[in-house]
């Protein structure tokens, strides 16, 4: 690459959430340049009609997939299922496909069969793609061309955990992970569960068992351990803030838990140790993160029972979707990995 | 009537918010016994799954209108233009029938006409309603058998008004009317505006000019004078906080503007005057309101410019809608008029 | 009693939230008077003023706790510590104390300097108060004189685990709490944590480890396992939702959960067990239950790990405060137990 | 200057939230370097103790006022009236001097005295401050070295009317602007009504009479004719909405105010007129301006009385103070307008 390098990028199914992220981070990206956005129910609409905080940034229309050009990077932000049915259709326009659902993520068609309950329409290109998560599989990212991005409850499971896991820092025991997601994370489609009155004062546990996520980061993380993930909505918008209920070893302690961080951890630009001893911020918060790509980790131990309990927060339309997968891009590409994911998040918020 | 008598009543529409608010009403009520509610979506199912604030306090299940069956009231919670133009089927089934849609409220079919886009189903059935407001028609509401309850701005915007302009303490110049309405009032039906995440964090201007209950306000309010209405939704669920700006005549004072409420006002139980010079809740707030039949008000003056601002607040569901449905049926039937409507509100809330 | 039976009942410390909402309560309860409001703040000023939703409702005004008059009934809203150390005072003014403090709800001295970090003010006066926990100890409440409320936090973990242990459902491994709390939990003075641009955001963990209500939780619950706590706030301004993470044996299903909440709690008239197949309200949400007294209970088994997950919600000021401290008083007294805890809650809300 | 620029900025009163503000845009601004960040009370500690959103972007601690060493360009954000009291203290330490108070706006020392209760401290200089509002005085704004950033709600009320009244498009009568305005308007101290349970769900109107903003507006907007201001608070942590209502002549219609929007304002990068007929997203939206420094237009009309609703959107802390104060320091000194401000804002948000 050079400087000046501006490849174009295609974003099929950008009337979503994290298609629509997507693009509010592309148009500010030095190297890309949107050329197609794809809806198959606003087409022929300016994509600000469906974003509004994209008026006067951008003149696109939303096109029909079946219109679709050939780009040099294929972003798809479709239902899952969609991207494997459709690879050939999509591999026929560009070179470099990020896949933001969940199709390419498993490595083993039959997890996939047991989470999502059909067989993998394409079982034998599952091993063709780099599960897209910075942090575990940079090397591998490097020069890729099929990214299947992380999930974003799985994102915010895996990374407070693997340092702990790679390094042994964690017993083989339980581990729990209790998930608080924005009502983004359910997608642009209004729903009863969606609908405002029903949805603004709610603290519903949508997911107590059986989250399918959990297949993912069992794949992800080093070990073998039994991992049980809840999840629960709230009143926020954007954000996940999850804690991870877990057990050291007789004879570690809290630096344990602050060397492994800082060891695997140390030079990543978007994780962020957060555990401060005053003030009112002294945890992972989501609220500081809404558009960023951070992903704050924090922890706090009960040395009586070795109980440790691991905290992290994300934008789930960030570091969860589409800045991730924009951090994924630039390494493949080997643009400055910070490139388009500047903005700091808002305080107050 | 005797302390011991006990009506029926069924509610027809009773899975959206304004037959659910009255349903709760009603099963506290020592003279109401709910024998039926209908929905035709929801027919055979417990009402407490759609309003599920009512485990426990009834095993009533919802059953087509096709299926209603006599009653001594009916309380009908349809869509506009429901009401009117099956009026026949309906005064088959009870003696005394509320609406709480708009079909009835309006006295002049043309105003009907040309507020709601179309010719009134029953224009000469109009003048045998009584306009369902304690306050203005305390009297014509006893013995009523044909109730058409209140539009919940129109109320917000009449209560504050009435007193003054009944007592000449306003000039007869431009009222603007500004309301601040939560989520609650569009209904139980979700779309893409009530969807969660395009409204939770919304100040949404969704009728600056045109609202349908200009046309309600003006026929109740004394005088003639020009009455503009602008509805802005707000991320409360519940609520309705309306700001009114008029102007006194010269040599009036906030004593005469005092005055004006509590000559009207005095003995009503459900209006209280809030204007605090101490503490935090100086004013009317709908915060305080949810749950209630309260309308409260308050208002500032400025004495250089002779403006006056009044204040508005109401729960859009009781005062606006159930409530005030229920107060009136209590005056129809000389039940004590707070009989179900005692619940205080909350705080904090 | 008789039916007409009238007590009087003074609140100390009545302008803090816990005792303004016993206030709203007592104020609707047939047999109780309520003749005196302490705050050494407000002192003079009505208590409306500060309990705004309250207007028109009573005339009372603060006075001095010194200021204290006898009364049938004292109810104690005081910051932790308060009620130990001025017990003589309060004893010479009432014949039956209700506490809402912590101050009498551990049993053990030592466990009291432990989580409260300090000598226990009257250690030798513990054995006389009843924890006051009416799904625990309906028994011991009738004729109670000292009764000392439950912890809201430690309500929505005992509740649900109490049948599962009394009856041999679960395992002795590690049980895991996630308290989801609103912010009135946090009392009434304002804070740079409670300021509302730096919390109506947040979803904050406050408290990972170390909750002081592990030790009423296990003081309560039956059989020696281990307790976790981590307590989050959420914008939620009431409620309390607990997931609790534990395991049952081998053998057992979820027939067994549902079998033990039957036995145990099928006659409780605050307790509904909330578990729906259909709909969007399926489990536990404090949502519904802001300003009524219920505890609402669910679960759901993975079945595959023997994991079971709890879910209980309450309004914290409610069935975590002043409801349940109210349902302890219609206890020790013989009252109906329901007495002025018959709000069913609002939806939407 | 040049494109490699760099001017060293000093930032006093940097713990509040106009300060923070203005410190995360000048972090990310090409030509300016924050060198000093003042806070008496936070000195010592790392700003972003306080601004937790940029952990990992600033090492910069708070120093106190009397540690302030020369910079090129000062930012005042302190409390009204210290920007006065002190002037001779700050012109001593830089060049230019903003001053984020209301210290400057007004040129007239009486006005002054009228609005803010007391006399001006420095009367004889308030000629030589621009007032910073790049619409309507970009040609001053060239070059100035005092520039006085014009008041949050202020500038929601003239950036609608200014075409407007320029272009002689209203009548003179009672213009009203009713503002719905967020939490952090009050600022960073906490106090009773910003405590989390008081303010979380309340419709507070705060000011209904008498808006020190008043005379900014009059001062800055052409002609003369009776405005009227009415601010609330609502729930949302940033953002204003105001709604003016105001007449135009016969024979005009919404050509003449799209019209003069355009002749007006159509090269500002900073203004958008939204009026949009289709969508969910019509009118602007403080809600999609977070973060950002537009100022979203828009109007409805209603062609039978001649009345105008005029609708406005901004983030107070962006367009409102730092947002419109850094814009103002990029005229001054020559550099792109949009530079540091660049951010589109996030949706959904």
């Amino acid at each position: 690459m050079t400087g000046t390098e501006q490849l174009s990028v295609a974003i099929v199914g950008g009337s979503g959430y994290a298609g629509g992220e997507f693009l509010r981070l592309a148009l500010g990206h030095p190297h890309l340049n949107v050329t197609q956005v794809t809806s198959e129910r606003s087409a022929g609409q300016p994509v600000a009609l469906i974003h509004p905080n994209l008026r006067g940034r951008t003149n696109l229309k939303f096109r029909k997939a079946a219109e679709l050009e050939e780009a040099d990077i294929l972003v798809l932000a479709l239902p899952h299922g969609s991207a494997a049915k459709r690879l050939a259709e999509f591999e026929g326009k560009a070179r470099v496909i990020v896949d933001l659902s969940a199709d390419f993520r498993l490595k083993d068609a039959e997890l996939y069969r047991q989470y999502y309950g059909e067989d993998h329409p394409a079982p034998d290109r599952l091993g063709e793609w780099v599960y897209g998560n910075p942090e575990l599989h940079r090397e591998e990212l490097r020069g890729a061309t099929r990214i299947a991005c992380a999930g974003c409850f799985a994102t915010s499971v895996i990374l407070p955990l693997y340092p702990l896991l790679k390094l042994g820092v964690l017993l083989p025991k339980d581990i729990i992970a209790t998930g608080l997601v924005g009502s983004s994370a359910a997608g642009a489609s209004p729903t009863e569960a969606s609908h405002h009155p029903e949805r603004a004062g709610s603290l519903r546990v949508y997911k107590p068992v059986g989250h399918r996520h959990t297949a993912e980061a069992q794949q992800e993380l080093p070990g073998r351990f039994p991992l049980h993930l809840t999840a629960i909505s709230t009143p926020r918008v954007r954000g996940i803030l999850t804690t991870v209920q877990a057990w050291i070893p007789d004879g570690y302690s809290d630096r344990d838990v602050w060397g492994a961080y800082r060891e695997v951890y140390g030079a990543e630009p978007f994780i962020r140790i957060v555990k401060v001893a005053r003030g009112i911020h002294r945890y992972p918060d989501p609220m500081l993160l809404d558009g960023t790509n951070y992903c704050d980790l924090g922890f706090e131990m009960d040395m009586d029972t070795g109980r440790v309990v691991l905290m992290s927060a994300i934008d789930n339309l960030g570091k969860g979707t589409a800045g991730h997968a924009l951090q994924c891009l630039n390494i493949a590409h080997g643009w400055p990995e910070t490139a388009g994911l500047e903005f700091a998040g808002l305080h107050p918020a």
